[in-house]
């Protein structure tokens, strides 16, 4: 059976990092802010009910320094959903205060070198939780994009099936030292965006984003074959943080 | 006989990638906006006629994320005319609601590595359909641009024609894999942009587009030898659609 | 033991380089100047009550050259206060007269390469106030990130633990060296941003940061498995130097 | 003889790219725009006389592609000149229109690796019209930068005058079997811009640009030891044609 | 004795390269423009004080392309200075009608390879001279940043103190070929700036800036181990050929 078949897709992915521009939001005056306030807050109902309904599931988070000042990720059961979602939120006076900063496109992946066990897994109660998650309330968000490299003898692509279930195996181990400290959405990215897979964590603790990576560094998958994009670390926004984050 | 002698071309290629600029757009008065959405209709019908006229043909799809907002692929006989078209666009009132995002010139091309028959192929009807395609209106595409590796022990370049030959036999193998499924469109772009190709694939089912670049991955001329640049997803944008996602 | 659980962690760090926006600052009337430089003031008498408080730290120097006009470097105890400082910052009028530049997020680390002793590191006073740091105020700072590499037979992560000690034991050498020359703080942003270390330099002599990076490239540690970032270099800014820098 | 010496050098280049600011075109008003085109059009007529009194030579084309609207690429006796028509174009109210694209800075260069034969080459009345070419008005032009690769065992600069000279021999024979099809200008710019050499292609079918280098691609010289920037390719702008792509 | 200690090094280095915006310097009015031709005269008046007092330099050139339209090269004896200066420069009028191109922070040094001879070098005339040079009015400047490279094999950290030392002698011997057409003011910027060195030369022939930097290349120093980022290329500038620069 091919690569490509092994694994198991679930829903799509939009991180859509936006910055504010503070200059336009302070020039605005009390009404059009309040205008504004009130579309993003529909918005963000909007997303709840989603949520709520089983159909989807929505991230609100801060981003710490200059690369953005919050993201949106989505989770939807198409892309036509992921990009309504988005241009209903560019349609919004809050977004006129806003400035693209990065974004992300993919889809809720489990990895093909999970023992499949037997029966479709696509029937599983737990697979489909895991390739439809509902998003975690954490505390803190982590995202960074990656692939797997492709240099001469580091050739992750080259090795045999079995050479790299065994070392994904050992990759994996590490990962669920992590268990109840890190959660952990894998979303492939082949086909979609820039990196072959995009990775979310979320903790209440963020130093587990920093020991959970730097541990995994040292094993092979990532030392000799991990290439890895810009890290996103960011603190979550509830309605009530995000209206203090915009009070002027 | 050289390489360049066993490549036939067909129609140039122009992928033309734009954001809106919604602020703007929504600052609009409702007259403006109009002629606006009436310009662009314009152009979208002439591009219609040309491909009844089988001159040309077009694709004008949505693209997901921040990358962009949509793209339109045009396919023309000559770059005279693909210049034109670009300008004409430039031109039109709806051109200063966008921003430039990405854009690719290449020509629709024909392996060397396909097994040439007896007869002139430029001749064959079936050749000929597939150098001066009508581009599908699936409801997704695919984009992105890639090289051919020239690093080190990695050179496609250096290896012989009866090696590239049978490399790209066994991958030309897991395309046939998705015949139905995924319609691919190959154009060449050496010596008119960045990349040495720009890859277009339209399918109904996005998730198609994962499964064949990923199995493609794994195939040596991917492993070893493919460079890829950005990848650009989106939906099909029916006049309808259009009309829909610019509506306020 | 693994790598991560041998590292200890103290305050987060943000630094937030920062440009000057002259030409709206010399628009500005005389008015809104005071107003923004009173708020500038109040920030920095608020940042440095903490530091009087012990419960942070903040370094406020200029930078040389296009890159950036300024930088502040905030060390505090979450990423909660480290969040809520830049977004303090943004609001101000006198943030509307600057521009990103650049930004670091990271936590004071203490390296697992350092030999452990016995007891409980975390509850060593040197160890603390290592962790804790009140940042000098030297005349001159210096910040760039770097990475370990991981490039085929260059491969910092690699190596057993037992190389990787032994190297950075005499890298440590070097670094003595320069003691009571170069304050040296270490900041590990794994999993918090685009590289693995933020190195921040402090010094009377700037020359001293020429002389300890120069002499540290030659060591193996650096030579063959060192990459670093952009570096960014500035002067002291006591309130009445930065008062000065804004003065027209 | 050392290798700097074996080389001639004739006029000064510079390739200015831009792209025009439509929007601002077209809110200009009618007397804006023929004060605009009236001052191009002496520019024009002014580097046409520079031609026909054989001190310089001047091409103008369009640019395909998001990457520029129109390249001029001048060339001029020294560089004193070269900067005086830049300015003078940037003084122009037509240049109000434009944006700066991509640049680049060189000078007509014939290889150290040419048969030197007998005399003083720079006397002999076919060298000093290569040197100094007048520029083809085919309809197409082809511009990319490049340098040869100097990484681990692929470096062109520690291979013998020896071996890059008979490398060169077979790379000029793919060359030469494109005489009549495509007009070829190399320009060195080594200690002038951020390339080693530019490479210029006149044609008037578009296809021989791909096909040649497509071709040369295979030779050693390029699939070793070549590395190329960014492809510009473009259509001829007569007045005419320049005045119709401008007209609303 | 260690690397860095070798090393001597005179007065402090920005490069600061500019644009004018052209666009809003002819939208200004005469007196605009008199006003900031009258900053901008007396700064270079100052500086010219300065230089004749022996406490600096500063050399004014133009810049070909579109990468900056001017440079100010500054040396001065103090960080301190160097910032001041660019402040000062950026509440001129004048600064109002340019942008930011590129800048580089670095310190006149003298190799660490030169045979040291006896005495304290620091003591010696000829030494102070080369540490502390006045510029050269040249006709022409050439600048671009270095690095030595460390890549796998190449790695010139990795040789030892008498590999470096052989292969200067032989590089050096280049230059010396050039002595009386080039001259060649050597500035580190490791901990300073994102390269270990910048060069900028002068020369009243431009091309001797090609011939010495292409024979350079073929030299190991640079065919193995050098790295090279932009080059930038321009033209004295005198008080009288930057106001004809910047007359209308």
């Amino acid at each position: 059976m091919n690569e490509a078949a092994l694994t198991l897709e679930g829903w799509y992915a939009l991180h859509d990092f936006r910055s504010i521009d503070w200059t336009a939001w302070k020039a605005a005056d009390d009404e059009e802010r309040a205008v504004a306030l009130d579309e993003l807050h529909v918005l963000l109902q909007e997303w709840g009910s989603i949520e709520e309904a089983g159909t989807g599931s929505t991230a609100v988070y801060s981003i710490i320094g200059q690369k953005a000042d919050f993201v949106f990720m989505y989770l939807r059961e198409s892309l036509e959903e992921i990009n309504q979602i988005e241009t209903a939120f560019n349609k919004t006076t809050f977004a006129q205060y806003t400035t693209k900063a990065y974004s992300y496109v993919s889809v809720v992946e489990l990895s093909n070198y999970l023992a499949s066990g037997e029966g479709d897994p696509r029937q599983k109660p737990e697979v489909i939780a895991r390739l439809q998650p509902v998003l975690p309330k954490s505390k803190h968000i982590c995202f960074y994009p990656m692939n797997k490299k492709r240099e001469l003898a580091d050739n992750w692509y080259m090795l045999s099936m079995e050479e790299r279930r065994s070392l994904m195996r050992s990759h994996g181990l590490i990962g669920r030292g992590y268990a109840g400290k890190v959660k952990q959405i894998i979303t492939g990215s082949v086909g979609f965006d820039d990196w072959e897979w995009g990775v979310t964590l979320f903790a209440d603790d963020p130093l587990q984003f920093k020991k959970l990576v730097y541990e995994m560094r040292f094993d092979e998958v990532s030392a000799r074959y991990g290439e890895f994009g810009s890290f996103y670390v960011g603190n979550l926004l509830t309605d009530e943080l995000f209206a203090e984050m915009l009070k002027l």
